[in-house]
């Protein structure tokens, strides 16, 4: 077995009997939950303040591990791909969904080495959030979903075309009706369709609100007709996610009515 | 094969062998987007007030392209109602829904050019919106909505009674309990019906809430046991719209493994 | 045939075959809704102060005719209660729903007129909203709620008072939390309750909400974890509602295993 | 029979044949009403200090009937769990779920009386709280939701995962683009996680909403995309509750009306 073989080894994901592969994966899981606080702690400017040095000595350990891992996962990629040749299987990596989330994972941070507009910086190093999206590797909940909107790309689709109209009709209804009366709320279809959001998923903010009669009129209807179709999308992937769930737990069992075989 | 068979042909939907015709579609499709785009960009006063000219020239090409496109389909309407009568085939058109939408759509632009009264020009303007409905022709999700609505018409009236009888009675009740207390706030049953609804749709805005213990405790039976109704009717409409969508999709056949019989 | 035979059949839901039935139905339906137009126009006191003497004699008609349809229905009520003695006829349609609807629609007109004290009138009016329920004789939907409620009753019972418990907990647990940091607000366990309604109804008026770091974490567990469960009573009646509606319109067939009969 | 026997007999939940146990039953839900109720009164300041004597008093005996109830229940312990040794079953009924609550319900009491700091004793007598979980034992709606939630664990854990994930992501972007614009507002990640959590369970109260136009469409995206995801954990639990109760109402049943043959 050669290095780059043993190193493959390690950097999968562990099946439980290589110990090294278990702890790399314990080590790049932590760092990424250490990842995630650091995010949200550093957005708090009282702790980034007497804090900063840390951050970026915690920063700066956290890409040079992800960049180790980033080029681990290059190298060893003809083993991943193992029918691609030995220039593709590098690129196949490179371009699949984990080689951009890990390239977008460190990119921010290096980027950020060059770029010397203070303003962007710390907006910037947000994009290292990207790092959340690695944990997809050890949980298989974002495959599942993933997989829930390809099986039902044509359902969503569908929907969402008609959430869009919905909303856009809902919007110009209720700017014809309401822009006489609050042309500072009201001020373009623009934000009428942001008060179409909020009403037809129900959140209802309170930022915006008809208050002519008829435009309270429309407003009741759209929203009791409408509520139900803007759900559409959302219950769409939520069914499906449960569905990809409950089926790799549960085996239905079939009975062929011809010959009795149950399978 | 007339002229007027090949202008048919050229309008309506094409089936893919025919290159104008697919032509003919993109551009009605990309001029009813473009049309949307200037909608919503119109209803930006700077926007209009800059580009007021270009807006104006716009519309008027648009008008142009759909009245021609309306006059095509009524001259040709004996081939899309073959069973009609010559005389009758034109009236089977003009009073189509598709009919109805690609006047509403065109009509509103010639009545704004003798209109004189400024004030209502801009709303009226906004009629333009029936535009948005000549995509059905392009895309089954209006036609399998209608389709829902239609098979459904028994359980969505008999829920939209309950609704607005629930509506009409929790409005009631409320003003009874917060009239004496918020007189400007819940000053009618009318706004007291707006309240209801943003409350069993559970929108929510806030603009008006009950601040009496008693009236807390009636909006709260009145939440808790309504909401499960007034979300019935977009049930309905919501569940029969994907039920619909799927039954185009799969007819889900099962193979037994021991006998080869499908069922 | 009796008079007292002919009015129970025109009093009755006409069946079809009787046209003083129907008209007598009609006349009954349109007084109804009118009575209710009135309710709501008279809650806005510009129109009432307008037209209170439209409003007091229309109140009049309506309350002899309503009048005079209770005083038949307990004339007639032996052929309504064949199996009764004919003393015991006439309560037992006295103390039914609609009996008590019916007294219910026209006793606060006539206290109303003994009623001396001002303030209390227009409310007391109010009442006269019981004319609504008056409708169920004409319309199913309010039965089947009834059935829906009565074959539900385990269920709703139960998850009534898991809903109870859940708010109690949530607005214990927000008044420990935000009662010092919002005393003015979260005042006391019964206005936290309010909150908790507000929330896990996912109403959220934004009249109440926390603003310390340890409440919003608390009050985003309790929403996660907590709003399927409060939606629970309003599901049952929802799809209970809906499954009742189905089974009248379709017959869901059975095959026997055994026997292969299709019934 | 013992006169330990006999008290575990009294102590456990009534089978309808002991009378002393029946009403032992009744006193003890009684009294957990009745604290109940007073704990929601005492929180009122005006009523605290008109009736502070009372409450205290009240809460005396409560204690006093609670603990005589819980040591009961340990020196009975015996009975209950008939497989452990006779030193084992005090302990695992203090280390069960009841016997936590039992103590949680009496210990912040006793506590009470030697802590000194009065700015907490209050808001501490709050957890007397747990005396609701009391309930348990007399109704089995909570014993239905731990059945449920253990039964969904895996689902559960994999749809709050992603709610997590979907927060963190959704209250990252929206910092992204709206702390510049409402700093105060959108202050830091943590603040904005609070609007996510708002956002994506449809709460809206309102205090907290993007304006900037991009920060507008992000929400959109947000809430049409994301809603499905975050019902998905209370979905869950809550057709999982309906599912056991009904499972436990109705074992449907078939007869075939030719044969006889109940399937």
């Amino acid at each position: 077995m050669t290095a780059r073989q043993r190193l493959f080894d390690i950097i999968e994901k562990s099946n439980g009997t290589n110990k090294t592969s278990k702890i790399f994966d314990i080590i790049i899981m932590s760092l990424i939950v250490l990842n995630i606080i650091s995010i949200v702690l550093e957005s708090h400017d009282w702790i980034y303040v007497q804090y900063e040095k840390e951050f970026i000595l915690f920063e700066k350990i956290s890409v040079l591990i992800f960049t180790f891992e980033y080029i681990s996962r290059i190298i060893t990629a003809k083993y991943k791909y193992p029918s691609k040749s030995k220039l593709a299987a590098p690129f196949a990596f490179i371009f699949s969904f984990y080689g951009i989330i890990d390239l977008l994972a460190i990119l921010p941070s290096y980027l950020f080495l060059l770029h010397l507009d203070l303003r962007f910086i710390r907006i910037f190093r947000l994009f290292r959030l990207f790092r959340l999206f690695k944990f997809g590797r050890y949980n298989n909940a974002l495959g599942i979903l993933i997989n829930v909107v390809k099986a039902r790309r044509e359902e969503l689709l569908l929907t969402l075309f008609m959430t869009f109209i919905l909303l856009l009709f809902s919007a110009c209804l209720i700017f014809i009706v309401e822009h006489e009366a609050q042309p500072a709320i009201f001020s373009s279809i623009t934000k009428s369709i942001w008060w179409a959001v909020a009403t037809l998923t129900t959140v209802g903010y309170g930022d915006m609100y008809p208050i002519t009669p008829i435009g309270n009129v429309i407003a009741s209807f759209v929203a009791i007709m409408g509520i139900g179709l803007v759900a559409l999308p959302t219950g769409i992937i939520g069914t499906g996610f449960i569905e990809e769930v409950s089926k790799n737990n549960k085996e239905e069992r079939c009975t062929c009515p011809k010959c009795g075989n149950v399978f």
